[in-house]
């Protein structure tokens, strides 16, 4: 036959391919005005899955505003798949209440979300993911997200999107580029369309299929409302400087080592108390991961740490480093903690400290549920870092409100007691027995080395045991394990009254 | 059940899913020390497709060093998916003849490749795309990649790749970019190893099963042979200014306005003619894409574009220039040109300045056979960027030695006249008719414009009617169009001896 280009195309040749028709406009324009708009022109429909980021924390309203849509427009059963959830989602609770949302799939829950997933009211049972777990889920296709709403501080009118510039900088947004990936539609929702192109773009136009401009996403003062100062607490600072001496006492402890710290008081102040220790030892280390705060950035400005990588900016200091010293890097969490991919950034990390609720006496870590039973935290990174670092420093007071953070037994693990490997306390520190190389690097280091189970006895001496919580049979909850297994479930408490 | 964590999980929850079985331990060496040894452990098998980019161009010694290897082992029948290959590769040439290599699908082909295309030695039918037609098929899985073998300038162990640092710098890994995405096995192959993270990585350690290191991936001389000068040739010089007026006269030359030119002499000098007519204009050009060259890095230093978005260097000045201009970006070839992704940025330039080895009175465009019909060109980006473009100018002298280069039917059309809007000649210029507004913008401009049918004919005046080339039946290579249907075939030349 003659194709469009009037060229001859052997029949055989057509047989499991076509000929060429001409070449189709193309449909440049992505803008919509509406949310409402944005939501009909994807085909949201009942029983769909949703997804959003977590990048503006306690100062998000890009999840209100849509589920708002969504039970405007009558949609219901909808599943979010959301990064992690907050304080500033309680609005939610209500659209759980009257079926808009049935599935939740997230890291962090709290507030009314919180107790609506505790006291039964979500009708499915909740998925509660590492942060590499959620990118695992995704990229292996156990979660198919129908539409992702990314919020973006800046985006051209192609949907190139960044997570500075703008009002409500965020400094990267490295849990949306997933969903930008596997997620059937992707709309991108601004309050502050730029040039087109807005380069180097976070998300990718390639994925994008509408740019809804809004006036505001976000509120500045909480996205970044953790200026984090550090800590004057002498508990605090005595703990970070048991976590500094276990740190430079390891043999891990050796120029271009890797680290990553949380945003906790003691976590915080280790990054000030390694200096002198690295100063001296003629020490720089290869890179800082994270959920980054401004101490980390420090130690790059200082000339400490070679790169900085950053999955999440906990403090408008790291926004500001990472839009202006060009060794600090965005990452997508694939890169930062996927466990399936051919190898995650956590994977080449030396140590990471984080905290803790409860530790209980096999080093299982719980920081997501409360000591009331009641889903209030979020696995977060936790597991992933815990995971893949050489060394893991759990810190923790050994009370918190005369409750033992040292126990028999966690509520919930989140973070399995095989991958923990030390234990940092105001009353003294205990390594897991698995890690005899730690045990050995440390006998002579003059630290407060106990057993897990004497920790725990000191705890229980000074608040008495606390009694066993009771919960009924049902399942609200399902915590993963950063591989798609299931490490805990989480039931709901008895007796609890809303 | 109780899972490794001593947790209960109650059976009704394990139908669909695991138990937590505990951590694995996490394989992190991916250095190998022999291209054999990475053939074996990616289970290369007869009848498999393998992939490489041409960063490298003439200087590539990656497909010639992995294809040896391949035959020493035996190993038959296998498809070679490269982004183009070219001179450096005529040792494949004894690989087709063996049955190692029985299919070839590439932008380019040259040299004892083409031949043997062409002369009909090549088991399976060759296919010729585009750059964005040959992302477009890995994505769509049109084609299915069984390993990738990247060469890089630069690696960690861990197979963070990029494209600059080391000795075979080549600016950027555009090509590869969704090689390492879609493949089963990626293999990177570097002469220089740097230490981990090597970030920004242009191929993510995510995607990476073995790093290789090799003596030399390539010779750095032949990598950036072409260092670009401008043309003092009088009619590449009247060409390059019709071509220049062209785009000041056209309604396209506003601020902001995007552009890209190859690098052809004519195409090239635009760069420098354009200059005075933007600065009297007060226009900043939004972007220059390619394809890159140190003109237009010189209009992005000299502040005359606003940023470079670059998926090949083609020079060293435009090396430099990526190493050193933070408004110089690397993109995939995805967002290149992808005709079926949410939106390449070939479909937001303003003006393309292409070449032509000939173009008919229906304005399609052959840059892919020779006068003898014999395969020595390649479409590259030529048909993505005619399509997305709003304005596409075909730059060709009007006679190359004694051939017509306008003519009554191209032997071979790689892009249809549908897309391709004007003609410049050394002889005077021709209009597409689909383009009224561009007739309309042009008529008082004091360019010489003809049809196209008085260009041919001026052309046959002076080198007499060519005779028609004859060919067999035999269809030696389709030639795809952006979406994958048959643009044309390319068949056996009658008569052929090599």
């Amino acid at each position: 036959m003659l194709n469009k280009a009037l060229r001859e195309i052997p029949d055989e040749l057509l047989i499991n391919r076509r000929a060429f028709q001409g070449t189709p406009n193309q449909e440049n324009d992505k803008i919509i005005s509406f949310i409402r708009e944005a939501i009909l022109k994807c085909g949201l429909k009942d029983g769909m899955t949703i997804s959003f980021h977590h990048h503006f924390r306690d100062g998000d309203y890009v999840v209100n505003m849509v589920v708002e849509e969504i039970a405007k427009l009558g949609i219901k059963d909808i599943t979010i798949c959301a990064s992690s959830l907050g304080d500033a989602h309680d609005p939610i609770g209500k659209y759980i209440e009257n079926g808009t949302i049935t599935g939740i799939q997230t890291s962090g829950v709290r507030g009314k979300i919180g107790e609506a997933i505790s006291t039964g009211k979500l009708k499915k049972t909740a998925i509660i993911r590492s942060h590499g777990g959620r990118v695992r889920a995704i990229e292996e296709g156990e979660v198919h997200i129908d539409v992702a709403f990314i919020g973006a501080p800046t985006s051209d009118p192609y949907g190139n999107a960044r997570g500075i510039g703008g009002k409500s900088d965020c400094g990267v947004l490295s849990y949306s580029m997933v969903d930008a990936k596997y997620a059937d539609k992707v709309v991108i929702i601004t309050d502050c369309l730029v040039d087109y192109p807005n380069f180097p773009p976070s998300i990718q136009a390639v994925d994008v299929d509408y740019v809804v401009v809004v006036d505001e996403i976000g509120d500045p003062k909480k996205i970044v409302s953790n200026i984090i100062r550090l800590t004057s607490d002498p508990r605090e600072l005595m703990m970070a400087d048991y976590c500094t001496r276990i740190m430079v006492n390891s043999p891990f402890f050796k120029d271009g080592f890797s680290f990553q710290t949380g945003g906790g008081g003691a976590a915080l102040a280790v990054n000030l108390l390694l200096r002198p220790y690295l100063e001296k030892a003629g020490i720089i280390m290869s890179f800082a991961l994270g959920g980054i705060t401004k101490p980390m950035c420090d130690l790059l400005d200082d000339g400490f740490v070679k790169c900085v990588v950053n999955a999440q900016a906990f403090d408008a200091g790291s926004i500001e480093s990472i839009k202006n010293n060009p060794n600090h890097f965005e990452i997508s969490t694939s890169q930062y903690a996927n466990p399936r991919n051919n190898g995650a950034l956590v994977n080449k990390l030396d140590f990471v400290i984080l905290g803790a609720l409860e530790v209980d006496v096999n080093f299982n870590v719980n920081v997501v549920t409360g000591s009331d039973g009641i889903l209030r935290g979020a696995p977060g990174g936790h597991p992933d870092t815990a995971s893949g670092s050489k060394c893991s420093i759990i810190v923790a007071p050994l009370v918190r409100s005369r409750i033992p953070t040292i126990c028999d037994r966690v509520v919930t693990v989140t973070t399995p007691g095989e991958v923990v490997d030390v234990i940092v306390t105001d009353y003294g520190i205990a390594i897991n027995p698995l890690r005899k190389d730690l045990i050995e690097a440390l006998k002579d280091s003059k630290l407060p080395i106990y057993t897990i189970e004497e920790l725990r006895d000191m705890a229980y001496e000074m608040c008495g045991k606390p009694e066993q919580l009771e919960f009924e049979d049902k399942v609200v909850a399902i915590l993963e394990s950063r591989d798609g297994s299931i490490l805990d479930v989480i039931r709901k408490p008895k007796l609890y009254e809303i």
